[in-house]
């Protein structure tokens, strides 16, 4: 079964990130279909006309994301037509859809969204809940060969891009479309999250378990090495006939990558650090209280991302200024004059600070130098301190890190080791 | 000039988001090279060795990224080869590069790496300053027809994955390599940011000034309108052979759209809502300190990732508890009792709050549901309120706001409201 994508939008080549063929990728995954091709286009007749005759030539499974907006530079829609040889035929249905959208927000309907209401003939209509641009579905059916009458069918699917809109579309009917129809062979797969290696690192480690693929009684196995700014991902997936089976032979891979990392693996498949340190927070009945200088309020935010995180998160402070660090969390003057506001002296009383005024069992802080201007040759850009205090538990800590990397870079490596910090500290007192 | 991007990595199919591209994109578009398509394909020898031979085929430059690095699943070095037909040659100066690499983090070298001084013959080396994978460029001699004997040069330049590594190659290598050798038209492009409209109401108020192209006497315009999660952006792009009359073909269709959306245009090209927000405290002299309930630390993260963002960020309070809101912001206990902690007057308590103890000309405050749980019929998930003081003006006021959507977008669209707001108090005291 081939799978393509195909996004539509001159912005795609001009600097937006694309987000949702990574989304899309991730759901046909989970029902295992696995993209052959991903390929994007600009907003140009000619072009997204090429392109939909190429893979429509040579793949089985079509979605396309953008390009069914009202103005004039959403093209899909009758691109598509004409490519398929069908009419657009007006849907009376679709149109008292969009007209709500508007009357609900007490907003008169700009005249040119009336083209989303053009439908492409024997078209299935998935129903936009979020905006006005519909889905659809269409079953192309054609000859394999002319004298064997044999028919193949095709299916295209037509997504507008906005994540917002395309991913309740996929959820509710794409997904339950394309499982029904294509169900086969079973596909799982688990992703190990690690921290603290470099992917090189990772992969002399695991070299012996691994191979690209490995084929055993049970089917196959296959394993893909990931390196992200911040962690390294061990993908391993598995893929036969009989469920029982594909689970065992994942489980053993698992356990033989546990075998050689076990240290630094701190989660798997949809865990990240923050919702790791909420499950260790919550079983332990824990709090937590977060200074943050260098990081500005990141490490706050990824922790508040998780739901529920209320129960376990009290406060933080963004103690940005020198003044704040001393007035807020009790920072000594003497330790700033002497050690200054980016050190280790300075990390260890913003997290005994926050842990006093706030009350909490755990007080975890961050300084250091994001740049670019700010660095000397004793204290460079880069230069990041953690520190975490847990008085219950005798715990106070602090680590110096050189960072590489721009502004935004250091922050984000300094919020990842700071939770990674803590993962370990709790695990550690289990 | 057709430029083709080529990203190969089966993870891009299954889910990870591809920032390459997107760079890419806007680093090119900047020096007038339009990207024709982008093309993902897995980390199979079949399917890069396939889309290769199509892209060659029909292309003049070719950009691969990843499939560089040293474990199994790095392929591109090699299936380039084959399809170039060159041979691949050990290049002693890259392995000494690489030796060094590890030498510098006393690191012992994996053996796995040496794969990676292993060079397209004839292909110039990009030196990789962050990490091992070498970048290569070849240039690739073709007879257009075999009797003219004209030769057409395409270019091939294969680049690292890992966005750290790849981007020092583009600004030093690639891009003046590009420009040096297609300096072609003037292309100039500006892109005006929006806020407080629907993609549909932006179209409404801008149709009778924009069009798809508009061929002028100085070139041509485009138009395109672009609709982000908390913005709209509206991108003018002028081509044209002299370049004062793209600049004059430009600045006149800027002011044309000015003039249609004066009041929601918040910044233009580069800017960002936080560094418009820097820009307007930097140049009054004012200061900033911000309260965050629902956001978590978003807006403190945002503020921050503006360099130089201590001079009027002092600090902030990630009040996630009712008792921090309390204790800390000194919101009172009957004003959370008899309105909630999700209220306009809790919210101006905050605001009030974090201004007055930090001594900060302005407090700004967010408090809200952000879900999935929490939500009540009176007040669902999705109810926010930001407040802003600004006691030296007289200013107080706070606005309601019922947002769709998941936990992580309610934090956005606040966090992208809450500076708006900022913007527009900072604007109308001017």
């Amino acid at each position: 079964m081939k799978v393509e994508l195909v996004s539509v939008g001159t912005e795609l080549l001009k600097g937006k990130i694309n987000t949702d063929n990574a989304y899309l990728g991730e759901k046909l995954d989970s029902i295992g279909l696995a993209i052959d091709r991903e390929t994007t286009v600009g907003d140009s007749r000619e072009k997204i006309e090429s392109v939909l005759h190429e893979v429509l030539s040579r793949s089985d499974i079509i979605i396309t994301t953008g390009g069914l907006g009202p103005t004039f530079d959403d093209l899909t829609r009758e691109v598509m037509a004409k490519v398929l040889k069908k009419k657009l035929a007006f849907d009376g249905e679709v149109m008292h859809q969009i007209a709500a959208h508007f009357a609900k927000r007490d907003l008169e309907m700009p005249k040119d969204n009336e083209k989303q209401a053009y439908i492409i003939e024997g078209a299935k209509v998935i129903p936009n809940k979020v905006g006005t641009a519909p889905g659809m579905v269409v079953e192309r059916r054609t000859e394999t060969a002319s004298k064997s009458k044999v028919q193949k069918v095709s299916v295209i699917i037509m997504l507008p891009g906005p994540p917002r809109e395309m991913k309740p579309m996929v959820e509710e009917v794409v997904l339950p479309y394309l499982k029904e129809r294509y169900e086969r062979k079973i596909l799982k797969k688990c992703v190990l999250h690690i921290s603290g290696l470099t992917e090189s690192a990772v992969y002399e480690k695991i070299k012996e378990v691994v191979e690209i693929e490995r084929r055993m009684e049970g089917g196959i196995l296959r394993f893909s090495i990931l390196a992200h700014l911040t962690k390294i991902d061990v993908e391993i997936s598995g893929e036969g006939e009989n469920e029982l089976l594909v689970d065992e032979m994942l489980h053993k891979a698992r356990q033989e990558i546990y075998d050689c990392l076990e240290d630094y693996i701190y989660g798997e498949d949809k865990d990240t650090l923050e919702s790791v340190v909420g499950g260790l927070l919550l079983s332990k009945r824990l709090t937590l209280a977060v200074a943050e200088s260098c990081t500005g309020g990141l490490i706050g935010d990824r922790i508040t991302d998780v739901a529920g995180s209320s129960v376990y998160f009290k406060e933080g402070v963004v103690a940005y200024s020198n003044e704040a660090k001393k007035r807020v969390l009790g920072v000594k003057e003497e330790t700033v004059n002497e050690f200054g506001a980016v050190s280790q002296e300075s990390a260890l009383e913003m997290a005994r600070g926050v842990q006093r005024i706030s009350g909490t069992d755990i007080g975890l802080a961050t300084t250091g130098i994001t740049g670019p201007t700010g660095g000397t040759a004793k204290k460079p850009v880069g230069l990041v301190y953690v520190a975490l205090v847990w008085p219950k538990m005798g715990v106070e800590l602090c680590r110096e890190f050189r960072f590489n990397g721009k502004r935004k870079e250091i922050k984000e490596s300094t919020a990842a080791n700071a939770l990674d910090i803590l993962i370990r500290a709790l695990k550690e007192k289990d």
